[in-house]
């Protein structure tokens, strides 16, 4: 009896657990990654003793290498080589082969009803699962890596009900910039967000993990979609572990917040915070020096199917760069396969190895002062992609595929128009 | 009348001209790209006076941008900026789809009897189409795009004939070395190097460009290879352009080296020096954390080919990691077309977008302190690839696939040997 967040801490503890009361629970996974494990290796070694600690379970310890991969800088390089002898130590295989938060579920470590920590703050991505996952400090992680326990404080939930019908040319990443300029971006502090509704109910795997990945952009420790058919049928081959279909049942909502998407238009979060967010239409007079397509939000590949939809038989704007990331080894070799990345490599795009790209502003795509990026990203924050005089807006891969071809923030409505009327 | 050297530039100047004459021509393509371009701006602004000067001809006048794209870094972003202005006030158009010394020929810039000046050193890549190609300092390249012309000392010409049977295992990267070894990396100093004999005769334009490409690494001025119908079959639909397929006649050469192919062996160019070369069989004992198949040596189609045909249906070692990029998008897209892309991606690969990646240790695969390197790329330096106490071995794309299996470096006959059995 409670919040999908409730029904899972209760699972996992074999006992009703409620919002409010403060929990320790043995972890189903832990992750890190190439720029968090370093200080996770610092914890876990003042914990257990440097020589000879062991992580609680090497099968159940992930490090992925994403963040800044192949390595950039010499310092780079360097913390990889010492992650690499940790993971060799203790017997962990590092992942590199895309994006944490897309290859964690691809492998089969996130099942309904499992909970999750991640040295990763997007690690609520997982919510799309029913799985609750959270981001922690890289002390807590080293924690968890020792001791395959973690606490928590159970959160009360906001409860975001998603309803109409999606109009042509919005995205799920529409529909999630519309609850950040809702909620702001704290105003899901320490809580869960649990996404219901008809719309929610209708999307695929992909872009439920869209809105999951967002919470935490509204300060959510969690953001979790109750898993169902869809979610077995995408974890079908992937994992032969069991796992319940766990769904609220007479939830109290802290909150609860409407939106009806059916005159949803397409929307751009502008700098430098998440809940600026304006139509695309109305943003129209803004250059754009670099777009990029890809990250733990929208790289995968109906993302990329989408914006190659739109870049088919065209190039982009000669003002204007692309960089295009899948975000795992797995969408990659699709996309290959689909001809998507044919399409954006002759469209002028430079087409990355899976894995966050310039979404961290240390390679692959940095912007210089004064520079405008218009990208698929979660984030825009001051300085994130490089320099702090640079702006980094955000929209749908079809509003950064049809920025692409004009060089100037483009509402993707007008290319589709343009489309249909040809 | 003379060396092909000697016949490039009687047939540029329409008069008989000899080695050791100073000449000034007037060059048919100036180059230079994102990390040479700034100079070449500020010797050129000073030349022309920086508001109103012009470039000689924003048709012959040519930026690449390879080195370090999608910029690696803030000061990156904000030179690439910089020239990308120069470039739309000079109505120049930048090119972003390979390694210049690949896009240049691609773009069919590059015919036999043509003098082509790069603010790189390895623009003695064109040597390989019978053309003049030679790098030279930014401030040089400023002065060309400015007034079009450049100066030289016609070279003495060291003739390299090579004879004999490839034996199965061994490629053109092996012979370059071996000339390499007999040279050594001064040994060509202010000289150009003439590539003659049925090895080079029977090699594609892609082996003779590796050779033609490695001259430098001799202090050869160029690398020349005259043209034939092998040539004139890969420009064919490249360019319109009339060219005449000169060659040597009655020359005087230098010195003249005999190389005889048949008993040759895969080689390996050892640090910190190219002329450190060793059979591969002999080097065996070496450990191996990268690997790197690419450059203006060895990233084209065939490279490609050799490394996918060892690697096909195979994972590289879990201790070593291996980047491929594409020399050009022309390569990039074929191979993607022929399915390379995706066998390197299975086998566990990061594959770039095309540049020269990390070659010059700015990004894309960095090497930490100690590290080791087996690659493809035509230098060995100190701290070429990052940290000055990183290593970096050389050898053909066979060597270097074989090494990605195995984690040491491998003589690829071991791994063909194993599949001739199998």
């Amino acid at each position: 009896m409670g919040t999908l967040a409730e029904e899972i801490f209760s699972y996992k503890l074999g006992r009703p657990v409620h919002a409010g009361e403060t929990v320790v629970v043995d972890v189903d996974h832990v992750m890190s990654h190439d720029t968090t494990t370093p200080l996770a290796i610092k914890a876990f070694a003042k914990l257990t003793g440097q020589k000879t600690g062991k992580v609680f379970d090497s099968k159940r310890s992930h490090i992925v290498f994403d963040h800044i991969i192949p390595a950039a800088t010499i310092a780079a390089a360097t913390l990889h080589r010492e992650v690499r002898n940790f993971a060799k130590e203790q017997d962990i295989s590092i992942l590199q082969e895309g994006i944490c938060h897309q290859v964690m579920p691809e492998k089969g470590f996130v099942v309904p009803g499992s909970v999750i920590v991640g040295a990763d703050s997007h690690s609520c991505t997982y919510g799309a699962f029913g799985a609750f996952g959270t981001g922690m400090g890289s002390t807590d992680i080293g924690v968890a890596y020792a001791t395959g326990r973690s606490w928590f404080r159970v959160p009360e939930t906001i409860n975001v009900n998603i309803t109409g019908t999606l109009p042509a040319g919005v995205y799920a990443k529409d529909v999630s910039l519309e609850i950040v300029r809702h909620l702001g971006v704290d105003g899901a502090n320490y809580r869960a967000i649990e996404y219901t509704g008809e719309v929610i109910e209708n999307f695929s795997m992909s872009e439920r993990m869209t809105f999951s990945n967002m919470a935490i952009e509204m300060g959510g420790k969690a953001g979790l979609i109750a898993a169902d058919e869809t979610t077995r049928a995408w974890l079908q081959g992937r994992t032969d572990q069991e796992y319940p279909l766990l769904r609220a049942v007479n939830p109290h909502y802290e909150r609860v917040i409407e939106i009806d998407v059916t005159n949803l238009k397409p929307l751009v979060a502008c700098p430098p915070d998440v809940n600026i967010v304006h139509p695309a239409e109305e943003v129209t007079n803004v250059k754009i020096d670099e777009v990029f397509l890809g990250t733990c939000t929208n790289g995968r590949l109906d993302d990329l199917e989408i914006a190659a939809g739109i870049l088919a038989g065209r190039t982009i704007s000669p003002d204007i760069r692309m960089v295009v990331i899948p975000a795992s080894r797995e969408i990659y070799l699709e996309a290959m396969r689909l001809g998507y990345l044919e399409i954006f490599s002759r469209a002028g795009a430079s087409v990355g190895t899976p894995g966050c790209g310039p979404c961290i502003g240390r390679h692959f795509g940095v912007l210089a002062p004064g520079e405008r990026a218009m990208t698929t990203m979660n984030r825009n924050f001051t300085g994130r992609m490089g320099d702090p005089t640079a702006e980094i807006y955000l929209g749908s891969p079809a509003t950064v595929a049809a920025t692409a071809l004009t060089g100037y923030i483009t509402d993707p409505r007008a290319i589709l128009l343009e489309e249909s009327r040809a």
